[in-house]
């Protein structure tokens, strides 16, 4: 079947918001065997959205519209959707009960506007929407189907996925079996040359690279006739691919690595501990992000000035005078002075140039140790990273964890 | 006049690539007072992009078509749109010329397929790119513009900021303003409330409401025959929605909240320092994000456990055992603690549930307190957050700035 994602806002149209949904729900709904072939982004007025509505009704067997379910003025889709296809909006009394209920949860009174996010058209599937007030949408037009989602993507995603993507699922005949393996430390071009005689399409399986926030994933899409089918498919296939991978692999599907890390610490009863310099906390913002970590994480220093990597972390005058704080010989002290000092098993630093100024000849932005204390061993990585101050502690914090990872798992 | 921005291209319609472009470019043109209409993102197939072209014809001045001028045979965007216009494609030689020195300069032979780079249909103005070998191009058919520019954006961007952009300058009559007010606080609906009848359009400025990662822009856009006169326009209604929107406020354009923070410490000369639970780092992340801060953020700790609270911030163990690790209590002692201990003049704390366990009925997931210690005085806030474990922590920060720039602005 195919789909249409049609991203109605002037948010998107100005170019305020990027369209990351468009991506997202491409990718989501190719796991199981649907064709985008067609987005658009058209700006909030009625006579726009039922013009797009109407071309996409004339191309394709799914329309997928998000964005233009709040509360104000503005957020039209529904309208229009349900005006043009002639189907009168109704007040759904449950749904209204929930919203009023949204906002009592925060002792806040329900804006009177609110109200016309219960309203929708008769007999549809209503989707709940777990972090916001704006319910989306599913229902067939004679033999297709219309679904309406909102526009923020942390709403969107669990919508589409726990909800549109299992209903889809079922509808279909036959079924796709997505597994993706991440990988991280090499490029694209020079990681699909490991592989050249395994991707494309062979059978009833397809292998193709995508880049990924940080990773790079090779994605497994296979069909059977049931699940299990399509899964032993796509295994076979994976059991190839981590041969000639295996270095590079950081784990599964969904699995982030700091939750393959987690599972590590977890299975190890091993305790963690970190000090951050050009990361600044966001290598301990990552690591408890993992739900559950609590008992693993003992603590983080955010040492930017040389005073405090003394005071908390013992790195010594000397170290410092001699090699500069962005040396392998801190990285080290940092690392063995946080696992000492909060005793924990693992203690993990970061020092560098994360820029845009402080960077000299010697030691140019984008120039980071990191160390990594595990029991009495400590090895530290010199890593020349490239990007703006961000990208460079965002990759800072990856290195981190692939070593810690690879170690870990030797 | 109006712009249609088409993406040509298999990986933008299966959300192998998010499309950055479309927003790039709509921001671009909106500048100078062209107004982005509609998007579309069209798979490689000539029929596809024919469809698109025909549509867009029907409804803009202005089509711009991006990816698809690679010398592959997927590459099909100018074949297909000068098929579709009637507009033979010749050879331009000294475009073929210049593609030849491309491949040249890095001894390499030029591949014959990239000879196809260096046809364009009769009359058409080139436009060089100065990062690879697909020239882009701008002709007129009837009144209307085709535009044709290559998908990097790194080669896209440029193209379209030095020749397309002054351009359509001197096409233009009048010049466009823009000015966006970030506010922090009150979500999208309550704030309308507060400014019903500023919102719209009026005469010659708009204003509308947008919903940013963190906070909500009121975006004021303005008209006027020289940019001065459209400033002037825009700045009057800014102090109308100044005036009813002060307490909310947080800056203006692109300024981040953090930004402004830094702002606030440079004129006064204070240094912070910070101390996290539920944040586990975040907090100090988002600070050390800003580029020159390091004169000013002391240092940071991820106090998890509460032993760190105890050990690192002095907090008091009868506080811990009687109040809890979340209480304002523990919020109080822990800000007043990280200020001693690095010695800084303002020292700020979180502590508080973020999920998905760990919530109780009298504590649940999402009570979180903030303290703010600035020199002898501190003041704690008691939340209660909604969301997922990330989107808790990510208003938790977004809450200790707010306040934090409310009490050094007063």
């Amino acid at each position: 079947m195919k789909v249409e994602i049609i991203a109605v806002g002037n948010e998107v149209v100005t170019g305020k918001t990027i369209n990351t949904n468009a991506a997202y729900i491409a990718q989501q709904v190719q796991k199981i065997g649907l064709t985008p072939l067609y987005h658009s982004g058209v700006i909030d007025q009625k006579q726009y959205i039922q013009a797009a509505l109407k071309e996409a009704l004339g191309r394709v067997d799914i329309i997928i519209l998000t964005g233009g379910l709040g509360p104000t003025e503005d957020d039209l889709t529904k309208e229009a959707v349900c005006e043009y296809l002639n189907k009168p909006l109704i007040l759904y009394e449950d749904i209204w009960g929930q919203v009023q209920e949204y906002f009592a949860q925060t002792n806040r009174a329900t804006p009177k506007n609110n109200k016309k996010q219960a309203y929708f058209p008769k007999d549809c599937m209503i989707i709940p929407n777990q972090n916001g007030t704006a319910s989306g949408a599913l229902f067939k037009y004679n033999e297709q189907y219309i679904i309406l989602l909102p526009g923020p993507p942390k709403e969107l995603r669990p919508m589409l996925d726990e909800v549109i993507i299992p209903y889809f699922r079922r509808v279909q005949e036959g079924i796709y079996y997505t597994l993706d393996i991440k990988t991280f430390g090499l490029g694209e071009s020079h990681l699909v040359e490991l592989i050249p005689d395994l991707l494309g399409v062979s059978g009833n399986v397809e292998v193709a690279p995508y880049v990924g926030d940080n990773e790079i994933i090779i994605r497994i899409r296979s069909f059977g006739k049931y699940e299990e089918e399509a899964k032993i498919i796509a295994e076979e296939v994976e059991k190839q691919l981590a041969n000639r991978l295996e270095e590079y692999i950081i784990g599964y599907n969904d699995n982030k690595l700091e939750d393959v890390i987690l599972q590590l610490l977890v299975k190890n009863d091993y305790t963690i501990a970190t000090a951050e310099s050009c990361t600044g906390g966001l290598l301990a913002g990552t690591l408890v992000n993992c739900g559950g970590i609590s008992s693993y994480f003992k603590e983080g220093v955010v040492s930017y000035s040389n005073e405090a990597k003394e005071k908390y972390l013992g790195v010594k005058s000397e170290t410092l005078t001699k090699y500069g704080a962005v040396s392998s010989q801190t990285a080290k002290e940092m690392a063995e002075g946080i696992q000492k000092a909060a005793g924990a098993y693992i203690g993990l630093s970061t020092t560098g140039i994360a820029g845009p100024d402080g960077g000299t000849k010697e030691k140019p932005v984008g120039l980071v140790y990191i160390g990594i204390a595990i029991g009495e061993k400590c090895n530290v990585y010199k890593l020349n990273l490239q990007g703006d101050r961000q990208g460079i502690r965002q990759k800072t914090v990856q290195n981190v964890l692939y070593h810690l990872y690879r170690q870990l798992n030797q």
